[in-house]
């Protein structure tokens, strides 16, 4: 079972990765310096951790991120002016050719160009003027998850060596821990999922760090257990799609407590006694989680920032249990390939 | 009928733009300048607006364009550095308080800010250094129609000045009377409604310009006729979401002639013969509409970038005519209000 095992294995890959890597990382910050822009071309799940990143770099580093519209580089070759840019191309494989054309592009402007991948020796990192191996192991399961968690602990060592910052540091050496701890709610999980057996859609629900979780969560349900997960940040989703939620509509979400934990907790409190939603909640608050049908205690202590890093475990695991209780091979998706190449 | 007549007086509404807003235009882009970066804050409706102006101001303009996570600004009170930056906020009412954080931020740090609204007494039009004035007159439907087409047309006149670019100019001209012929499919549209009176589930397809009318018109089909729709780019697609297309989940498209089209059209043949998806598809090209169950196409004749803004009126229609099929009432929609405040 690649996908099981790798679920598992995440603890152990950050921990790998925070040994390794911080060296390099801080190597490559030195000799990059702090960009005035951060420019990032990724898809599917690579692209939730540049959805990770924009929050990560815009609020601890002060850096504006710009997510890239691959097609005006691949297809319309009509790329923007990058210039003073760094630009960042993630990939599980390295190997997309319109992510490839976005790195071309950006050395031609004379960019700093910087790969975030699991494999060094493929045309994304060469092409790359600056490489982070993400060192995941190779990852066979076809739906990505140790290669997401290790791109968001690059991501967050990449916002502690920017500012130089030993608490941040001391933060992410906290993080494997706390995956370990996290993936200890699975007997819950295994509880929970048969209620999802005939769940054909549902609304994913994240705000700020973690509006990359709520994409990435929806992603696994998607291409795992073929339900149709869409994803919204808490404040997106009151300008329009709550018109979705009628009594009974599932709704996920993760509300870990924080900055933006008040505004989730509000909106989850009109969900559930305005709509009767049907509530799947990951958080690491006692209170909130009273309000969910299925409730997921995350451990204490994690730093806001982190979460992410963490609470996608527990949602991996749902959806990787979701495919057991609905007979679906978790890895062999209908319809997909490890290595997708598209221009 | 709001909802409905505001649909049909969209080419009335852009003519009438186009004869006001130009020289307005002109000389905000003669004081402005052509920025080195444009930050946009948006939400809902609007927000599909950016992700257009994210290709148009790209492509033409060689202008890269983020959008921003207005909750770095609103909530966790640690926004990036927009200096240099040209900051946008789009709103048809200019209320929203996560969107004016954004704004004030920007003044602050020394940015130009430019307000796109159709309301000038608004917040947001107050605390921008510039304001056009979209002119769609009062919206009434909670669902937004006519302020997005608008707002679109906004958005390549601005493209249009900062090239300065005669050819542009003419071309955008052409829009109203193309949005006329568009609006022609709508006993075609009657027809195919029905078929979709118990779709509760779909994915609405668009690359590249139409990226933008991907999320446009599943929000429509959203907030009107309660259908868990998922936009997405043809690409991101391909990337994990396709595993859901098993036989006959209907997808609906849009693929006009162009440099995107060979890779929307091969995307679609994939769906139709190896995943036997239903198929909704609007476009301008006979052969690929032979594929669709329901094909609606469109006037010949509109250059690619400006597809995006004659292209919605269909998939509007077609919403619109989905609420009438199920007895929703298109001017209620459950659970929203017209003016959204988020924080």
């Amino acid at each position: 079972m690649p996908l099981y095992d790798e679920i598992l294995e995440q603890p152990e890959v950050l921990s790998g990765l925070l040994n390794s890597q911080q060296k390099n990382i801080e190597e490559i910050v030195k000799s990059v310096g702090k960009p005035k822009g951060i420019f990032i071309a990724a898809r599917g799940t690579s692209d939730n951790a540049a959805r990770y990143a924009k929050y990560v770099w815009g609020s601890y580093n002060q850096i504006p991120v710009a997510l890239a519209a691959p097609s005006l580089f691949s297809i319309y070759n009509k790329p923007p002016n990058l210039s003073g840019m760094l630009v960042v191309g993630i990939s599980q494989s390295g190997e997309s050719p319109d992510l490839l054309s976005v790195i071309k592009e950006a050395n031609r402007q004379g960019c700093a160009t910087l790969a975030i991948t699991n494999h060094k020796d493929s045309p994304l990192a060469k092409q790359s003027s600056y490489l982070i191996d993400i060192q995941a192991g190779s990852e066979l399961s076809v739906a990505a998850t140790k290669s997401y968690s290790a791109q968001l602990g690059v991501i967050a060592m990449l916002s502690a060596a920017w500012n130089n910052h030993e608490g941040q540091w001391n933060e992410i050496r906290g993080v494997p821990e706390l995956m370990s701890q996290a993936l200890e709610v699975e007997s819950q999980i295994e509880k929970f999922a048969p209620r999802y057996r005939y769940m054909d859609q549902c609304i994913v629900l994240g705000r700020g760090y973690n509006y990359a979780t709520a994409y990435e969560w929806s992603l696994k349900l998607k291409e795992l257990a073929y339900v149709v997960a869409q994803p919204y940040s808490s404040a997106d989703f009151q300008h329009g799609p709550i018109a979705l939620v009628s009594n009974g509509f599932p709704v996920f979400a993760i509300a870990p407590q924080g900055e933006i934990f008040a505004d989730m907790a509000n909106l989850l409190k009109r969900l559930k006694q305005e709509h009767q939603a049907d509530l799947f909640l990951i958080s690491d608050n006692q209170a909130v989680l009273e309000l969910a049908d299925c409730p997921l205690l995350l451990p204490g202590g994690i730093p806001e920032w982190l979460t992410p890093i963490i609470g996608i475990l527990p949602a991996q695991l749902f959806s990787y249990h979701l495919t057991l209780v609905k007979r679906i091979d978790p890895d062999a998706p209908r319809g997909l390939t490890k290595i997708t190449r598209t221009n």
